[in-house]
């Protein structure tokens, strides 16, 4: 079985657990031999064979929010208590209670915020300090916006969590889960929410 | 007087009280009449007369963070006990406790974050909500994208003030004022530092 979550740069494809990706070029070529269940945010996406099926209605979400990605719709949905947070292009963070969303909100991903302060000022041209201390104050431009990136975030997602657990997915939710201790990172959350909608719909791989 | 504070997309001018601004192209073949003192974080700021006087070396900052901008070292200069936030194309916040200043960190303006949203997907190109309101989690994009913004400086400034006074300043400083009770907007702050710093050195307007 094939699924793909195709994101606003490039596609994920889960085939039987083996992770790969895809340009949306690549997959706009892309012939497969099996189906392909996909969810996508991407309106570059063509599908061009009939083997792609297209899943975003199968998700049974219990939410009020309008127009929610139906990536972030994947990413919550095996979770039944706790703190959402996807850091892609976008870092998008919701909060889930007894499998009922609660809401959520988006910041710029870490590299659109690096390249937003690049185009600032060329003084704010650094790379991210993946070891800066949130504990104390910065002293340097490279810590400054170090900590502006992350502390603000994880600051605000402790406080929400409290006594919820912390479920991160995404190209940088590896590096954001070192900064909480109840943190569970997980690059496969939104195949699993996938996974589970299409057991629901009783499709099995 | 003529005071300037030469900012990365134009410079603010202080006559006698009166501001005004100009763009960097005006000022650079702007002749003043008067001695006209400035700072400057911009490099294509050319003073083309000798009126100009960089007062950057009159600052006596204690501080042990390097290389932090002239304009972060005036917004401070007359704040004993507080948090300095300089909410222009980027936002900067500094913190004084008995005129030392203990660190500070940067994350991108407004108007940057919501250009950096809008480039990761056209879904997100939204204005911002000013009246969004950070005691609930938000149910559409546009509310999802205000509170991205606003909320994690927000609460991340209110955690650190405790007992100490809040002190906005630059373009978006009134906008992000109202979301603290402790909070004095000065739309002057980095002139009031200038005018310390020339006052020390016997220059009086």
């Amino acid at each position: 079985m094939l699924l793909l979550d195709v994101g606003n740069h490039s596609a994920k494809i889960w085939h039987d657990g083996l992770i790969s990706s895809k340009s949306i070029d690549e997959l706009n070529s892309f012939l497969p031999k099996e189906k392909a269940y996909y969810i996508s945010v991407n309106s570059n996406f063509k599908p061009n064979s009939n083997k792609f099926i297209d899943i975003s209605d199968f998700f049974e979400f219990d939410t009020i929010y309008k127009g929610l990605g139906v990536d972030r719709i994947a990413g919550c949905y095996i979770i039944k208590n706790g703190i959402v947070v996807d850091a892609g292009s976008a870092i998008t963070v919701d909060i889930m209670i007894d499998f009922v969303h609660q809401g959520g909100f988006i910041v710029p991903g870490i590299a659109a915020q690096l390249k937003a302060n690049e185009e600032i000022s060329k003084v704010l041209k650094v790379a991210i300090n993946s070891q800066v201390s949130l504990e104390a104050l910065p002293q340097k431009t490279v810590d400054a916006v170090s900590f502006g990136i992350i502390a603000p975030l994880v600051f605000l997602i402790k406080d929400m969590s409290k006594n919820k657990n912390i479920y991160l997915t995404g190209g940088d939710g590896s590096f954001f889960s070192k900064f909480f201790d109840n943190a569970i990172f997980d690059k496969n959350l939104v195949f699993r929410g996938m996974l589970k909608a299409l057991e629901e719909r009783g499709i099995k791989c």
